[in-house]
Formats: C-alpha cells, structure tokens, sequence
C-alpha cells in the first residue's frame, strides 16, 4: 500500500498594508496588493497523509475534528494537488498552532501555508515559491504571504497563477518586532470571510482600493530603507482607512473595544515622545504595536500598564514556510 | 447720539449628514451639504449695540472679554453688516450660552446665528431667512443652520448667496430627541477649524464627498417620512465615513475617546433589541443619541450607566433664530 506524508511548518505574518476587500471570491484575488511580515515563533505545524485506505479527507486542528467550511477549505487545496500530482487518494490532515485560538492572532494565514507547502511535497510535487503562495492563497488570501519569509509583498494579479506573494526583504534585514496587546479573547462577531464581501458596500472602498499603489509604494520604500517613521505612518494610515471602509459599511463593521483606542492613543504619544512605535489592526480588537527589537521589553512592559490589556505576545520577523522531519 | 442695538437667541444643531472639509475658506463654502436639526432649550443669546463712541469692535462671551481670532470671526459678519446698512460704527457684542462650554455642545453655531441676526436688526437690514444664514456662515459654517427652524439643510452653493441653509420640516414635524452623552470636558486637542484644513489629506475624502448627494437624498426623504431605521442608518453611516476620512488625514485625527466606542456599540445594541436609537459624533468624543421623545428618559438613563459617561444633556427640535426684547 503506497503513502505519500509530509509535516510543514508557516508563521503567520502582520500586514502593515492591508487586503480588503475580494475580486474574485472563487479563487481570492484581492481587491488590492498588501505588504506584511511573518512572525517568528509563532507557527502552524501541519501534516498532510494521502492514504489508499482513508474515504473523504480529514481534518484534526488542534486535536478538534473540523467538517464542513473549515475541511472544505482544506479539501479546496488539497483538490488541486491531487489533480497536479496525479493522486487520487483522500488525505488525513492534523495541524496545530503553538498560539492560542483567541490569542489574536489569525491561524488561517499559517495554517494554510502549511497545508499547501506539506500536501504539494506530499503529492511529490516541487512547486516553486510563486506556485506555493498561489496555491495557499485559494483558501485563504493572507495565507498566501506566509509562504515567502521576513517582509512580503502580495502581488495583487488577475488570475491564479499572477496573485502571488514574494519577500522584498529576508527576516534579518530590519531588526523590527511586533508586539501584540491582547484585550479580547472573545471570537470576533463577524469573521473577516464575511467581512470581505461587505467591504464594497461602503462608498469609501474605492477610494481606498485606488489609493492602494501609493500606499505600498511607500510602504515597500521604507521597508528597504529601513526608514522607521515612513514605516510608521503609512501603516496606522493604511489601517485606519481600512477600518474606515469597515465602519462605514452596510451594515457598519466595528472590531475596535474601547482599550483597542486606548491602546492606539498611547502609542501615538509614545512616538511623539520618541519612542519609535506604530500601531496596526486587523479585523479584531488587539492591537499590534511595530518597534525595534532593542524597545521590545519596554513597549511590551508599557502596553501591559493599559488597562484592558490581558496579555502581551511579541515576535520577530519570521522565515519562509518550511518541510520539517 | 444715535444707537442701535438688538438682541436675539438662536439654537446649535447637530448634524445628521455632517459637513467635513471647506471648498473656500474665506466666505466657508463648505466641500458637501449637510442636514441638521436645531436643539430647542440650548441657546446662545447675543447682543449687538453700534455706538457711535466705541473706538473698535468689542466681544464679550459668557462674561469674558475675547479679543483675537475670536473677535475677527465677529468683526467679520459687523463688516459684512456696516456695509450693507451703511454704518460706521463699531459695536459692542455681548454673548452668552445657557449651555456650559466643554458640554460637548459647539457654541459656534448659535452664536454666530444670533450674532448674524442681531448685529442686522440693529443696523436696520431686514434680511430674509437666506440671506442671514449666508451671512452666519461667513465665520462658522454650521452657523448658517441654525438660523432657520427645526430640520434644516445647508445648500453647499458656489458663492455667498448660494450657500445657505433652509429649513425642509419644522420643529413639531417629527417628536425626536438628541440625547447628548458627555464623557469628556476637556477642550478638543485640535478643533474643527484646523480639522477642516486636513480633510483633503485623506485619500477617503473625496469618495466621501462624491457620495454626498446620496446621504442627502436618504435622510432628506427619512426626515420627510418620519422614517427613524432609515434616519438611524444614514445618520450613523455618515459620521462613521467622516470619522473614517478624519482618521485617515495625515496627520490622522482621533476624535473618539474609551467611552466614545462603549456608546457606539451600546446604540447599536438597543437599536437590533428594538429601541430606536441611532448616533452621530462631531468633531469630538461625546456623542448625540438620537431617538423618539418618548424614549428620551429611558436613553438618557441607560446612557447614565455606561462607565465613563459624565452627564448627559436632552434636547428636542429647536425653532429658528429670533429676535428678543
């Protein structure tokens, strides 16, 4: 009885200019081309088995056995894997993330740079880096920037083959950290699939999708100069006009707590101080703060001090997705 | 020795379709309509005596002697109006509001209304609805709303006499009330002068106002229907896009504070549980809740509860700007 396995490992990655917004649902091609960076340490593992003997594919997260969207999602790659690999084999799928679900922190970015990374070299395929991130990207967009490592640019495109993320920077090229102030745990009242397909309904999506090139323009500068502030302001600014599109939406998307604008506030002060800091959010109420790894202990230490703020998780910029024993 | 002197009343109001952004600063025609209703019970009351003795122009607001960018903003509408009635006097102007400063209420508005339309009376001009709201726009925008009664619409325009506001419904014509939450006394660290001036940095503001005429059509026909879902839709639509476009300027603007969000979310909360409730935020953190008079205690009292709201003040459709003895 043949066996085809392979075990991968994907961070997940923080953007600094963010996907909003779905052209083709289909297949994910954004609404617009995004920027992030993969987080070191924290990390999906995830192991594919295609087995003569297994009847439907199957997925365990966590130790939980998922059915329905989530394995579909799943089985969404794994389909095209099959058909490229010439397998027809279901597949046995069990994939932990060492972060806690509600930590914050999206699984579907690294879960699914695993899954597309262990399932493709399970199949005996050799994708390339390009072919990989379009192949996660069918089941989750941001997944598809946690395949390249450090500082990635997701290439808008137009079809499967042309929507597809590559680094503009290795891990060591900026010494930058991400700490993460948690202050809710609780699962988000609409998840950011659904999220997605209301962002045309607001009449300020346009405007920001057509303002996209300049924006990671900016943003792709500095990060090759290494210009902290440049990073700083492109960033809040490309978050807030996207939570200004999720705001103003039918019906009005909110993912802020009120310590989320606490917590915003007091970095806005920590830089006016001098302290180089900048904040991001995603479709949630914790608040990424972006500063040098020599400030890491202090901002985490100082965001600890704001009410509402649970718990403090900080990470590096992180490598590729990557084949693991 | 002659004298004239007059003195009027006149009410702030607050905006259901606000007004961002100023297409020419000199005379305040402003970047979009906008649609208000004015707060009955609050008032700025202002007299204007021309003396023939008084060597300059002279402001006196709630007790206090203001000289400066304060009385310039005065001394614009005096000359607009000497001018008009041939006078060549200076004027003594006494100003004060029934309502606190740092209540959350601007008093721009109804001062520059009362002082409009008492510095004409005295002068001995009779001018119309139009032509005085024109003239209390010259040194406050929203000014030129509250010279006409109940719900009022400020025509954007291209000069000084197209840019006015006319009443679409009067006082009784809709039992509504704005309950006006108070969670911060402090003054704004940047008023909405200076926030004016930043609206074109947003890469939002002009989808913003192209989309303009279309919330004005919704809350025009939602104000003529009585209709208080579609009132509550547009209204909350509308501020969140303006607070979107101001979080997006550069530098970015936060007017909301903690609390702020805690209403947004507890509005939202009592409106899917079947009260009607709706909110809208000015250039400021605290926040008017709008909903029926017969609602009006029970709003207030359930706004008393949240954490962080300091007092709150109820207001219903207000007249226009008048002439007292």
């Amino acid at each position: 009885m043949e066996k085809f396995t392979a075990t991968a490992v994907a961070h997940p990655n923080i953007a600094f200019i963010k996907y909003w917004g779905i052209k083709d649902h289909e297949i994910t091609i954004p609404a617009n081309g995004s920027i992030s960076m993969n987080l070191a340490g924290l990390e999906s593992k995830t192991t594919v088995e295609f087995l003569a003997e297994q009847q439907s594919d199957q997925l365990t997260l966590n130790g939980k056995n998922i059915t329905e969207i989530g394995l579909e999602r799943v089985s969404k790659i794994l389909d095209f894997v099959r058909l490229a690999g010439k397998i027809n084999f279901a597949a046995k799928v069990i994939s932990e993330n060492n972060f806690p679900t509600g930590s914050g922190i999206a699984s579907s970015a690294s879960g699914f740079a695993a899954l597309a990374l262990a399932s493709s070299v399970a199949a005996g395929l050799n994708l390339e880096t390009n072919s990989l991130s379009s192949l996660a990207r069918l089941s989750s967009g941001s997944a598809s920037r946690s395949i390249p490592g450090g500082f990635v640019e997701w290439i808008q495109g137009e079809d499967h083959k042309s929507s597809y993320s590559k680094s503009i920077a290795p891990p060591d090229h900026w010494k930058l950290a991400d700490c993460i102030a948690i202050v809710n745990q609780k699962h988000k009242p609409i998840g950011s699939l659904a999220g997605h397909q209301l962002a045309n309904t607001s009449p300020l999506q346009t405007a920001r999708i057509q303002d996209t090139e300049r924006r990671l323009d900016i943003c792709r500068q500095a990060i090759l100069n290494k210009d902290f502030i440049a990073l700083a302001e492109i960033m809040e600014i490309d978050s807030n006009m996207m939570h200004g599109v999720m705001m103003s939406s039918s019906p009005s998307l909110f993912y802020w707590d009120p310590p989320t604008l606490e917590i915003m506030r007091s970095v806005a002060e920590w830089r006016n101080n001098g302290l180089p800091v900048a904040y991001t959010i995603d479709a949630g109420p914790n608040v990424h703060v972006i500063c040098n790894q020599e400030n890491m202990k202090t901002v985490s230490d100082q965001l600890k001090e704001i009410p509402g703020v649970i718990n403090v998780l900080s990470a590096t910029p992180g490598g590729p997705a990557k084949i693991i024993n």
